[in-house]
């Protein structure tokens, strides 16, 4: 059966890793999302808990109940949260609407729009945001910013940042006169904080870099030393000896090239989340075998006749095929696909 | 919240479609495979009872164990079964070896391979596969193969088909000789059954054109009226109003041409099976708004300030624009949205 293989080692190493680059292990959150980047939630939260990290970052309400019990609290980064769920489920709140419907009790973090024209209260509806999460009854925990300009030369990335500590100094003053705990402030994604070398944050949300992929300008930041966690590894359905011109696969788009060959079929296709190659793409296995065109929805073909073939362990490879960047290639896995850690 | 909405209305009048063609209701089979073709396994197993339908082809073991209840047969097409699946779970034979891992007692569909060099066994091992089936108390309900080149102009088709009857000859006449019953027969795909005018096989398995769809060449399917199924729905997180050259999401990338306008989020993004459309894409909502690269993994912007917009309602648009078929594009979505059977 096909497996997604998540290698713990380079995952602790990365951790560690990013670690010391903001001063200690308290100060790093996981971002867990969409199924923590296709790693498997539960897999990655258990590991997250051995490393002994505290919060998390998920993408919903349902993400954050399944590992609520590993962590201190799971921001549920989109999306509204029920009464029911344990209260170490916080809520990352966008609107003045949305502060609105949320019951009373819930600890919130208040997402702020710093430039990037995406998510968040605008900087304007600050005091007027801050009055309705209290008279709402809630708990202001953390509040939080994007930097959408951290992958990118130039200087967006520090007028957002500049931007960030005047929201900061606001809400710090604001907490003061009435006398309400000091919230947690965060701003940065993995290449935001790999490029700044005097963090203020008080936690840094890493997202890409845990997985070991960084996806920065190269001026912007440089090579850290991560290691990709995942690799897909396919398991093979059945061999063929096939004669030169054989074709293969959907209307034949495959032709062997060489003398009689071996060529077997695996079980990872464009349904498990891997993508389609046709015939306007060339990938090799990890191995170097060819995996020949067109990909099939479960299965695809690689000439030779190893039991099993690692399909990908760098997905920097497939995103630049496809004109992307890794966190798609990783995103796409099907949930279904076993996840086993080693 | 995101949801995806199944069209039953459309569903049923595909259905009918394929029934009139093949002359019998019968004769449809369905494959609802890789989570019905990323429309919800379950939904569309529910609205196949409704239709009548008995036979169903998924995955593997996993799948058919969820819509066993409500199908007679339900044949795994990857993978083994193991002995305490329900009966009426079937299993795909694709080697010798897999014939001998599976338990006595299960009713199997042997798959022959007739020229796509892919799966199934080779006809010259016709005969070791149905006496090692008979051996091992296997119950041999079916024999099927797959056209690989349906959608394709050229004659691969029809030397696949007549490899097929051949194929059939023998395997009646091997029934005949042992007292067996006589198992049925399936070779076609949905475009290789619809150019297709005598269909000999006991039964067709309908795939994408259940779906709503076709993907051969128009010489050799004509347009028959199949309606697609699934559209793509999102509801609004935000709504700015941003003025002339605001730059939206990350990188900027997006940079506001009109005039101050409303540009809302949107919570649909790459991480549920949409694409990261980037600045090299550009794509219109069903409703004609904008939709603005680049596509976040959770959203998206899109110019205007509607409660909800429909993403996709013809997966045509979106495989074009990405080099693939329909079937890449459906099966992407992400199993954590919300079907609704409309």
């Amino acid at each position: 059966m096909a497996e997604l293989r998540i290698n713990s080692q380079a995952f602790f190493h990365n951790l560690k890793l990013l670690a010391n680059h903001v001063g200690s292990k308290e100060k790093v959150a996981v971002v867990l999302k969409d199924n923590a980047y296709g790693h498997g939630l539960l897999e990655m939260a258990l590991l997250c808990k051995e490393a002994g990290i505290a919060s998390a970052f998920v993408k919903n309400e349902a993400e954050a109940i399944r590992i609520a019990p590993y962590f201190e609290s799971v921001t549920a980064l989109y999306g509204d949260v029920e009464s029911k769920s344990p209260a170490n489920v916080w809520v990352a709140l966008h609107s003045l609407e949305q502060i609105r419907r949320i019951p009373k009790g819930r600890s919130v973090e208040l997402k702020v729009d710093t430039g990037m024209n995406r998510n968040g209260i605008m900087e304007e509806e600050l005091f007027v945001a801050l009055e309705a999460i209290r008279a709402q009854g809630l708990i202001l925990c953390g509040v939080m910013a994007h930097n959408g300009y951290g992958d990118e030369l130039g200087s967006e990335f520090f007028s957002q940042q500049r931007r960030f500590e005047g929201v900061r100094a606001r809400v710090e003053e604001y907490a003061r006169e009435h006398g309400l705990p000091r919230p947690r402030f965060h701003a940065l994604s993995s290449s935001g904080a790999l490029r700044s070398r005097n963090i203020q944050d008080d936690l840094v949300r890493f997202g890409i870099a845990i997985y070991g992929y960084l996806c920065a300008h190269p001026l912007v930041v440089s090579e850290i030393g991560l290691r990709p966690v995942l690799s897909l590894w396919a398991r093979r359905i059945t061999t063929k000896s096939l004669p030169k011109g054989a074709r293969i696969g959907y209307g034949g788009k495959s032709e062997l090239e060489e003398e009689a060959k071996k060529v077997s079929t695996y079980d990872v296709g464009y349904g498990d989340g891997f993508y389609r190659l046709n015939e306007h793409h060339k990938l090799l296995t990890a191995q170097g075998e060819r995996i020949l065109p067109r990909v099939s929805m479960d299965c695809l073909s690689v000439v030779g006749e190893r039991e099993e073939v690692c399909l990908m362990e760098d997905a920097s490879e497939l995103a630049r095929l496809f004109d992307t960047i890794p966190y798609e290639v990783l995103t796409r896995f099907s949930p279904f696909l076993k996840r086993v850690v080693i």
